[in-house]
C-alpha cells in the first residue's frame, strides 16, 4: 500500500517552520534547505512543494492572511463600531500569535521589496487591506456615524498608514509601544473621526 | 612615501556600497564579501573598517540617522507649523534621496529584529524620532496652537506611527501611495491637532 501524505498538513508544517525561522534567525535563514531541516523532511520533499524561496515565503504569507481575514469575519455581525475597533486589534500585535504574523508579513513586506514575484502578492495584501478600511469610513458615512467632512478614501489611507506604523513600532519596540498602548490610540482615533 | 588613505571618504564609499546592494538586491546580500567587491576594495581592506555585516549596516544606518538630522535642523527657523510640515517631509519618501534612506530604514528595522546589537541602535533611533515627535508637539502646546484637550505624548506617538506607516506605504507600495498623497495625508493631520 501507498503511504498516504496529507499534503495540506505537511504544507502547513512547512509554513509554520518558516515562520519560526524568520522570527528567530532572520528572513535571510529561511531557505529551502533550513526549513526542510527545521519542518522535519527532506530537501527533496519540500521540493514537491515550493521550488524555491520566493515561493515558500508567499505561501507562508498567503496563510497569514487567510488566517487574519478568518478572524476578522467572526466580528462582521458586531455593532459597528465595536467591529471596526475587534477588526483593527486583529491587524495589531497584541498577543504571542499576531506578533507572529506581524513579524512575518514585515520580513515579507521587507524582501518584497527587491522580489518581483512577492512583490504582486505584497500589492495585492495592501489592496484588500485598504479595502477594509475603506469599508469601515463607507459605513460610518452611511450611519450618519461620521464627521460631517469625513474624506472616505484619505481617512482610509490614513488609518492604514495609521494601523501598519502602530504594528511596525509594535514589533520593533515592544518596551516603547506595549499592546494597550497600541489599542488605545487605535480606538482614540477611531473617535476622532466620529461627530461630536 | 606611505599611501595616503582618506579613512572617513572610504567609509563613505562603503556606506553607499551597502545601500546600492540592500536596494537592488536586498539585505541578505550585504555581506562583507559583496560589499567589499561592489566598493572595488578588497574584502581585507573592507576588514579594516567592518568585522562584521552588523557593524556595516550600524554604520551605514548611522550615517543616514546624520543625514536626515542635517536636513532637518536647516528648518529649525522657520514658523512653527512650516517647520514641523518640512522636518515631516524629511523623513517620507519624497524623492530617490529620501526614497533611498527609507529603504535601507526599513531593511535595516527587520534585520534589528534578530539583531541585538542592530536593535540598540533601532531603539535609540526609535526614541530619537519620538524625542522630535514630543516637541513639536509640545511647541504646538506653547505658542497656544494646539486643541484644547491635547494629550501631548500620545499625539506623539500617533504621529510618529502614522509618519512611519505612511514612510512604509510609500516605499513598498509607491504606485498606490504617491508622494504627494503623502505629503497631504500628513498635513491634513497636522492641521487636525490645531485650535479651530
Amino acid at each position: 500500500m501507498p503511504k498516504i501524505v496529507d499534503h495540506d498538513k505537511q504544507k502547513q508544517l512547512v509554513a509554520e517552520a518558516v515562520w519560526r525561522i524568520i522570527r528567530h534567525k532572520g528572513l535571510e535563514q529561511a531557505s529551502v534547505r533550513n526549513v526542510a531541516e527545521e519542518a522535519g523532511l527532506s530537501a527533496g520533499s519540500l521540493r514537491h512543494y515550493f521550488n524555491t524561496q520566493s515561493e515558500l515565503l508567499a505561501y507562508s504569507m498567503e496563510l497569514i492572511g487567510g488566517k487574519v481575514k478568518a478572524r476578522a469575519e467572526q466580528h462582521a455581525n458586531r455593532p459597528l463600531l465595536q467591529g471596526i475597533q475587534l477588526v483593527i486589534e486583529e491587524l495589531l500585535p497584541l498577543d504571542a500569535e499576531r506578533r507572529a504574523e506581524m513579524e512575518v508579513w514585515f520580513a515579507f513586506t521587507a524582501k518584497a521589496m527587491s522580489d518581483s514575484k512577492l512583490n504582486e502578492l505584497s500589492v495585492q495584501v495592501y489592496e484588500e487591506m485598504q479595502g477594509t478600511f475603506r469599508i469601515m469610513m463607507n459605513e460610518l458615512v452611511a450611519m450618519n456615524l461620521a464627521k460631517p467632512e469625513l474624506d472616505v478614501e484619505l481617512e482610509a489611507e490614513r488609518l492604514h498608514a495609521l494601523i501598519d506604523g502602530l504594528a511596525v513600532h509594535g514589533i520593533t519596540h515592544p518596551e516603547q509601544m506595549p499592546p494597550q498602548r497600541m489599542r488605545d490610540i487605535a480606538a482614540d482615533y477611531v473617535q476622532s473621526l466620529l461627530q461630536k
